[in-house]
């Protein structure tokens, strides 16, 4: 029942000694969720033992280098290793003609299906869903078209407390009852579910913020967000620059997640004058505490959280 | 006056943790000459600290993933880094069309020009030169069109003696003589070009011989080079797939070096299957004992010999 947040890379454009390029994978539950594909994605993804047999799908935020020339690579390695079973693709729409080319020259002997869905949405739009979680794209203001991501666990079904059944001798019917969110009535009582029912854990949710300017919408879209990644490539100082390559600062990913209400905040995709990121780290502390810094190789765990009451 | 070799990567077609696929830049004297390109190029050569500034030429042998997937980020980076001089590539013919699609969709910003030269010779031919080297591009046994590259500095002209001119007397119409390899013809007496002339350095030579089966004409086209580097993706007991999959194991190596008079052999290349590597030193030293493993990260000097004789 993990919800593991794995950082393979860092970096903005340039790449450094150490600091690959843009690279995350969401494991929940044992299924990966790759989030950019970096140039070196899958040496990191060798590196921090994550299986590509275990990789479900992949989410391209948008068509800068840095955040997908490690595809090439990667799908020719799981062809090499003998998958079949689809690869779904989640990607702006240029990414078609990219994919097709890549087929062509590079795509002898892949004996899996590459699905590409395309992203155009203009809001918040659902593009995949499985039992327990759902995953939602969105756009954001970067210098070409780009999208977020943000992966929910879904509710979870009610279970009825153990020891109220035994205790008020509950039937079948009213058990089931129970678990649709109704009250029991009896002739002489009604049993309250919100006090006999609960929800077995607290549903999850992390949220991918990069290439992005600061826009107002952003903050209501990930709302209430346990985990959001937000890019801060730049110090607070540097704004003027931030603002021109619709990027943003420390201060303004720290004032994302303050207006999201989010749980925790990590900042990363640091631009490469900074070898040092260690004050992009205060900066954004002063105006949201929980915040860590990315760094290459780092994990970041959402224990579940048991959640007895309503 | 250095002559250098530097490893970037030594993987086969699936790179491990600490083996990066085929990438070697060759330092001619402070120009880099980059041959093969594979993914994490450019992050090898940061680590390496080899400079983008002084990449002078590419060189890719064969289009497939392993070798040629890290073009490009290099191109993009060295865009971003403000590069106007013209990049020269040397690849086989079907580049062409995966540049032009590299260029449509990741070339905007690109202020210099990508010179690319098409390979299709059949045998040794020089496809570039300067005042102090040559280049030669031959054919190599693969699955797909491969091309080797043999790097060769030029013959240094003469030198006269500095104590030859004084004991002598020379005119500066000998000395221009010597120095095109003519006797001094005087009225009593010959004094000869081979006593008072000589070569200032030996020529240096490399020769990259990656992917290929081994054939006949590879030791004579590459005969009497300094230093060979051979592909040895496989030990010599996997002959069978070796020659199914048109590589070549480390007896196969050794014996090319052998034939070829070769000064030294660095074999590479290795199969995923084999993370040590030790016992293909082996079996390649039992045939050729200036037998050394390919690493990531080595640096092979060729130093520069004095030849005072001709």
């Amino acid at each position: 029942m993990n919800f593991t947040l794995n950082i393979l890379g860092t970096a903005s454009a340039l790449p450094i000694v150490n600091r690959h390029p843009s690279a995350q994978v969401l494991d929940v539950r044992g299924r990966l969720f790759l989030i950019d594909c970096g140039e070196g994605t899958q040496t990191m993804m060798r590196k921090m033992h994550l299986s590509f047999l275990k990789l479900d799908r992949i989410f391209l935020t948008h068509l800068h280098g840095d955040h997908c020339f490690g595809i090439f690579g990667l799908l020719s390695t799981m062809g090499m290793l003998g998958r079949t079973a689809p690869l779904n693709i989640y990607a702006p729409e240029k990414f078609s003609d990219i994919l097709k080319s890549f087929i062509e020259y590079f795509g002898d002997g892949l004996k899996y299906e590459v699905v590409y869905h395309p992203l155009r949405m203009t809001s918040p739009e659902k593009v995949f869903e499985t039992r327990v979680l759902e995953v939602m794209a969105f756009p954001l203001h970067h210098r070409i078209e780009t999208f977020g991501f943000l992966f929910k666990e879904k509710m979870p079904p009610l279970n009825v407390k153990k020891e109220a059944i035994g205790l008020y001798g509950l039937s079948l019917a009213e058990i089931g009852a129970l678990k649709r969110g109704e009250d029991v009535v009896r002739e002489d009582v009604v049993l309250p579910c919100a006090e006999l029912a609960y929800r077995p854990y607290k549903p999850r949710s992390f949220a991918y913020c990069s290439d992005t300017a600061p826009f107002p919408e952003l903050a209501e879209w990930v709302h209430g967000v346990d985990l959001l990644y937000h890019e801060a490539t730049f110090p607070a100082a540097m704004s003027d620059i931030a603002a021109t390559t619709f990027h943003s600062t420390t201060v303004q990913a720290a004032e994302c997640a303050l207006r999201a209400e989010a749980g925790r905040l990590v900042i990363g995709h640091y631009s490469s004058r900074f070898p040092d990121v260690g004050f992009f780290l205060d900066e954004a502390r002063a105006i949201f505490p929980d915040t860590e810094l990315a760094q290459d190789g780092m994990k970041v765990d959402l224990p579940l959280m048991r959640q007895m009451s309503l």
